[in-house]
């Protein structure tokens, strides 16, 4: 296949090349070429009004609670978590597989081409992205005290794994597991050798908690017990200087997620300009579509950019290349795909935009990464993973009528369970 | 003309009522009925599977800036403020006049029915906008050491003023015009019965300068002269408390822009507990497409509640709700245009948006107002004006192509002059 005169290629290589008037040869699963290709392909994409982008990656999700969206919203942190954990009460992995289903569809519609996700059923959520051809990291939640269950659990996902779905060791937090259930996840990983994916320093609470009863802030606790290296951390905005260093050392990925945290209230000041002085790889989240309520990366990069040039009283600490390095390339090393840029050997997972959308205008060489990350708000053209079109525009009313009918098999579940909250 | 069968109309109304199933009879200008109605009506729109929404309007607005959209952005305010006043020297009426097109078709497909501007050659922006059907409040800016040409060109605006364009006194900023100035400036807008639009308490600077100058800060230095009585204020964001007193008492708008006041770092804390405390009316804008960069009262809608919801540390303060009368009822109360809620008598100034957008499912009766601020991000179906619809999704790839002529003619002038910097 050939993306035939692509107007501009973002190509997020090394220097950060906007390339222009060039096409794109894929073969297979992967970027062959980029150049001035001959008509070497059965099929061409006219791509002469298109911008073309490499996918996204949605570091941190909760893929299935899409059935909550709205519900409770502008709650209290606490009674929020209250209501939906009473909810959670009653999920099932129909519901699950519904939520995962909509927020795929979302996510696809978006430019994201895959997500590391945490949640009950995770079967449910694999089946669904196979369904779409979305990539998947995830695991079993490992806590409780069936433990060694959920172990056995995560080791059949161990054996669904291909390539786009990966399997990752999940404890979700500190607070879930007891010293002695975190060793044992710790050893279960390294025998299997899989990373950890986590929620870390994500409350001011979850931190005092942790000094009181460890005399250590979460991350330096968690090195103390051997999970940092290579780790994914969700949220990390409860830090000290000397943990931004360990996380450095340990070669840990910090996914932030600025709007659910702004949404929650739950970080005060997420110390970015530390994060970027020591060069710690920060990937983006939206967490769940219950204290978002979007799964749009575009979105995200540009709170992103607010919530810390806000925080720190400076208008240049965060800038937009910043943003679009955390939504792709950030986002390929939590997940391990070798995806996050359009160069020749990479997987062919990227996305176009039309160039012509009002919001983008005027558009010129100068500003075309500010125009994609404080402007650009439409749908995208066509979404591509492992060299296969998963999404375009023209399926967009078939994928509305599906996700209607999905929402109306949710709402029949969910107000009912929660009639009397 | 009847919108049948609604399936959700967002009313604005005392109740905030939102009802289902019914549809809105409009004659002429007005909204005459809202009920079950017979097809009593030559043209019939089927909105079984749309939810309608009072028209937005965009309180604070520099449409002509469009045209130095992501330009300079991630620099420091002033260092971005120099560049900018740069390439202002170069400025023409047919520049100001294509920014204002492009603002004017985004805002447009957005569902902004109105919008306050504040620009050099308003001429240009009310031309724009009358081809456009869009409402508009603006003014000559009145500075400088020629102020009486300015009034006179002000007075040339007024006679142009029509059932969709209104002028108002707008001296841009304190530091702006000495305090004859001032004074003169509030006797001219007393004898043409015109309401005061300016920019108030914006940065530290601003304040700071106006204390050591006048031993008052700048809500109290404005009520000094006599300018706040039902004046509209954008920013309004380094405030004590006994100026939030005083603008109450002087029925005073503020123009709230969280999106443009965090990208350029201008913004410490806006106090809103205080604002919603006193019950001050806050209304939304979008500042220029220069310091946002985006044109879209659902990004401002959203940001509003995050900003303000962590800088607080208090996830329920900020409603959803309390939003959405930012983006309509405070709005409408700014320009004083009869809108910004669906009743019988207002004005038909609403829009349209598709129920079954996939990032608004799962939708219910519970969560509708939480999805229109937190999730929804998509072109609304159709905005209608006066009665009129002025926009379509059809004609959404015809305005593009419009957009993109313009943009390519003002690269050709931006970029030349701004080779120097």
């Amino acid at each position: 296949m050939i993306l035939k005169n692509c107007k501009y290629i973002i190509t997020q290589d090394k220097e950060r090349s906007v390339l222009k008037d060039l096409d794109i040869l894929i073969e297979g699963k992967e970027i062959k070429r980029i150049g001035k290709l001959l008509n070497q392909s059965d099929e061409i994409i006219d791509c002469s009004d298109k911008i073309i982008i490499p996918g996204f990656t949605n570091a941190h999700a909760h893929a299935g609670m899409t059935i909550f969206r709205g519900l409770y919203d502008d709650d209290e942190l606490f009674d929020w978590l209250r209501k939906i954990n009473h909810l959670e009460e009653k999920l099932s992995y129909d519901l699950v597989y519904s939520g995962a289903k909509l927020s795929i569809m979302e996510m696809l519609s978006k430019g994201i081409v895959a997500f590391i996700d945490t949640y009950f059923f995770p079967e449910a959520t694999i089946l669904a992205s196979h369904e779409y051809g979305i990539r998947l990291v995830s695991g079993r939640v490992l806590e409780g005290s069936n433990l060694k269950n959920r172990m056995e659990e995560n080791d059949v996902l161990i054996k669904k794994q291909d390539e786009l779905f990966k399997v990752v060791a999940d404890p979700y937090a500190i607070y879930a597991n007891s010293e002695e259930n975190l060793r044992e996840i710790m050893d279960y990983a390294k025998k299997r050798n899989l990373r950890i994916n986590m929620h870390a320093a994500e409350t001011r609470h979850e931190v005092f908690d942790c000094y009181q009863k460890n005399k250590k802030y979460v991350i330096e606790y968690l090195d103390s017990i051997g999970f940092l290296q290579d780790s994914i951390l969700a949220h990390c905005g409860w830090i000290t200087s000397n943990e931004i260093n360990i996380l450095k050392e340990r070669n840990a990925t910090v996914v932030h997620n600025p709007i659910s945290n702004m949404k929650l209230a739950s970080h005060a000041f997420f110390p970015f300009s530390n994060y970027k002085e020591k060069e710690v790889c920060i990937a983006l989240g939206t967490d769940s579509a219950a204290s978002n309520n979007s799964l749009n990366l575009f979105d995200e990069m540009k709170t992103m950019a607010l919530l810390n040039k806000n925080n720190h009283w400076d208008a240049s600490l965060v800038k937009a290349q910043d943003t679009l390095d955390s939504a792709t390339l950030n986002g390929a090393k939590a997940t391990g795909f070798n995806n996050g840029s359009i160069e020749e050997g990479k997987l062919a997972d990227l996305f176009a935009i039309n160039a012509k959308e009002i919001e983008l205008q005027p558009l010129n060489d100068k500003n075309i990464i500010s125009n994609l990350v404080y402007s650009f708000n439409s749908p995208v053209e066509f979404t591509m993973i492992n060299g296969n079109i998963v999404f375009r525009k023209e399926m967009l009313k078939q994928w509305q009528e599906e996700a209607d009918k999905i929402s109306q098999k949710i709402n029949l579940k969910i107000l009912t369970f929660g009639k009397d909250l």
